[in-house]
């Protein structure tokens, strides 16, 4: 007969990772306490050799991201102009349509996507029907490309014909441009898909109307300095990716006293002011191009692990790092998980869409929610899951904004500068905000909510990383 | 020899009150636990007595609570007018100069409300020079009436002479009116007490050319609905008394695209724009308005314990109750905890000054702090603080507001309805944010801070409130 183990009369315990295990133990009133942690890198082996391998560059690394990080940081991003996208990219190979996200090919865009891209051939005159933009579409004639090609940043479909308005975002610290079309507004519009005769004629509107009163306003009475607003906004409930309100209203707060002094008729001046007060959205333009602006600068530092692309065309996602130049890593689109408009489902969801993700690229969005508790009635959560998002978001970045500041933390800076490099040892996906399209063309918004960047972009930039600068890489 | 007072080897120990007993025991390794307790009315004999007194009529208390507390929160302001005070008000005897808090002779009047009172006689024309001013401000010629006697509530020294400019807030809810005068930005301003020669043009700019645009635009395109904009600011940071950074760029919002259709030239249109957008504090005239207007309709409810005005003029502090009228229950007026500006300090300061507090009665301002984190930079103390504010505010409220919701405390009302019974009961004081003024006329603000409401103000309102209604009282 063998000895039975003998235990003292009450267990103390102490559960390290799985949280299960814990909380089973204190169901049966164990007590017991739970350590939450991770092995490194999710204890992925290869993963874990190929850290190893860079290890020795840990240094350099770190120097090479904090120069990353301070371009990124310490731009400068202001409004100087509005022009048609022509205007603004001269260079634009012609029949060129740009779109959100890493490259992708007519027939593999998502829904929302060939839907705009529709709605630009017709917009354009390349087609006269919808069927006649589609045929053209899949012809091999029109020149489809990244936006992030052109540092151009398009929301949702972000697609780009050269007669859109844009607006300019010169980041004064380097002296670079960014540019982001001028926002429709809600429901059915161009960049969720739709593209009937009303979206057209709202995006004629925007471009022959709007844009030269802006335009003028800027170039009459003044660039205006967008970090300013953003910088305010935080502080006002925004976080600058799906809740522009606050800074929508100060920049109208700029733009008001500038319009209202130009010498046009006035009932156009008053369509120009509506259409601002009107669109709690407007900023985003804004707010993605400042990010842009910032994220290009911090671009191309050798050895710098910090991420400066995230951006998704609904069937895949891709991101780029500093030090790997303008490679793009990808991998498939997730679905959002999210609250839908009445009448709409998961089922009904494309899958993750923009290029909207610039914004937490570089420290908003998502990473700044704390900012913006009542947002989660926007994306779901409670305003407790708002403030663990954000501090989730300081494990994988390389520092905290100078001048995004978070007034529930305490005015502590949103967590800035994605580090891909720790967003593997953590094991912590970069979380992004963002709105949901119909699946179908011509349909629009159905919903906003919560995604994770996908784990395999990150692995893919590692195994780039470590080929071209670990000792023995290629390319070191 | 006696017995020695036996005890186990480790006491476990309960202090219940003072929290410095708790405190030392734990300094000592004691195993001590705090309960946070007060006895009622703070052990106050003469205080429990009455309010035993009041027990009979819990019920009947409660009932008209609720009829007033109803009153206050179903009101719906709307900013329908900008007139004149003497086109506003007709029925103002000549010569009247209105201020703010309880009945004040002018020689009992504080420096600041001294030097707003110089700057009304002098653009009123009714004086040449401050002396002579003075000199008539002293010779009885004036009548000197709180401005809450009209409807009126004034900022700080919440001087009203008739022809300055005043908001006009209708509350459709019941159809009364209320007024303030339009807010003239920070710095040297009349309600501070300051009233040199560019105190007196801007005040003449602001009636002869703002306010009169203000009112075409309000007249030709609409009322502006108020607590839409109150609404939305909460969840933006304001709590709409010294923090109104959203509310004045929202009410821009609605403005802009009003002003820029009026057919003026474009020189005048942009000068009232830039007003507007300046000016980060504009709301708080209609923020105050506002609160007045649906206090006025809570007033009056028999049997109400609800506060329906609390108010300063930098001598006394005044409150009214519901249940009792227009009887002002006073006390002398207190010190501001506050930050100061650079050069300025505690010795400089006013006592706590001006009919604002009307926010805090109406359940915004100090109530509403935990909406606004950002304030305590302007206020002193932590986001931390903000929220405990806010938190103690529902102890000696009626209910919470359905409609101004707190989205750091997951989108809970804020308290709304001071129940002088329950600041008695909890012996716990309604909080104030608050403006400093400096205690000499003509200088001006000098810093900003916190305040509580005189314990004495509702101890006179409980004398009252027996002599009224309990068995026995005078007028039950």
């Amino acid at each position: 007969m063998s000895r039975s183990l003998e235990l003292p009369q009450r267990l103390k315990i102490v559960n390290i990772g799985l949280p299960a295990f814990a909380e089973h133990l204190a169901l049966v009133g164990a007590d017991v306490v739970h350590v939450d942690w991770k092995p490194p890198a999710g204890g992925d082996p290869t993963v874990l050799r190929q850290l190893d391998r860079l290890s020795p560059l840990a240094k350099d690394v770190a120097k090479a991201n904090q120069e990353a990080f301070t371009k990124l940081v310490e731009a400068r991003p202001f409004l100087v102009d509005v022009v048609s996208a022509r205007d603004a990219l001269p260079d634009l190979p012609p029949r060129t349509v740009l779109h959100a996200g890493p490259p992708v090919r007519w027939e593999d865009m998502a829904g929302p996507m060939k839907g705009a891209v529709t709605g630009a051939l017709l917009l354009e005159g390349w087609a006269a029907t919808p069927e006649e933009a589609e045929r053209l579409a899949s012809s091999g004639e029109i020149n489809f490309e990244p936006c992030h090609h052109w540092s151009v940043v398009g929301p949702m479909a972000g697609v780009v014909c050269p007669s859109m308005a844009v607006v300019v975002v010169e980041n004064r610290a380097d002296g670079n441009r960014a540019y982001s079309p001028l926002n429709e507004g809600l429901g059915k519009v161009l960049r969720f898909g739709a593209y009937d005769a009303a979206v057209l004629e709202r995006l004629r509107w925007i471009n022959d109307m709007a844009a030269p009163i802006l335009r003028e306003a800027v170039r009459a009475y003044g660039d205006v300095d967008l970090d300013l607003i953003a910088g305010q906004a935080l502080q006002m409930g925004d976080e600058c990716h799906n809740r522009n309100k606050a800074a929508s209203a100060l920049f109208l707060r700029e733009m008001a006293p500038r319009v209202v002094r130009l010498n046009h008729d006035s009932d156009t001046l008053f369509k120009v002011c509506r259409y601002l007060a009107e669109n709690e959205h407007f900023y985003l333009s804004l707010s993605m191009a400042s990010c842009k602006s910032a994220l290009d600068a911090a671009s191309g530092v050798r050895l710098s692990s910090l991420v400066t692309v995230m951006a998704r065309n609904g069937t895949e996602f891709g991101i780029q790092v500093s030090g790997l130049g303008r490679e793009w890593m990808t991998a498939a689109a997730l679905p959002v998980d999210g609250l839908y408009f009445p009448g709409f489902g998961a089922a009904d969801a494309s899958l993750d869409l923009g290029d909207s993700a610039i914004t937490e690229t570089a420290g908003l969005g998502g990473f700044a929610m704390a900012c913006a508790p009542a947002m989660v009635k926007f994306v779901g959560g409670t305003p407790a899951d708002a403030q663990r998002h954000t501090q989730r978001m300081y494990g994988i970045t390389v520092g905290e904004s100078p001048k995004h500041l978070i007034p529930g933390l305490d005015f502590r800076g949103t967590p800035t500068g994605i580090d891909f490099l720790k967003v593997l040892e953590a094991d912590t996906l970069p979380i992004i905000n963002t709105g949901i399209a119909h699946r179908d063309p011509g349909v629009g918004q159905i919903g906003a909510g919560i995604v994770n960047a996908p784990r395999e972009c990150f692995l893919k930039a590692l195994g780039s990383f470590v080929e071209r600068y670990a000792e023995g890489g290629c390319r070191g």
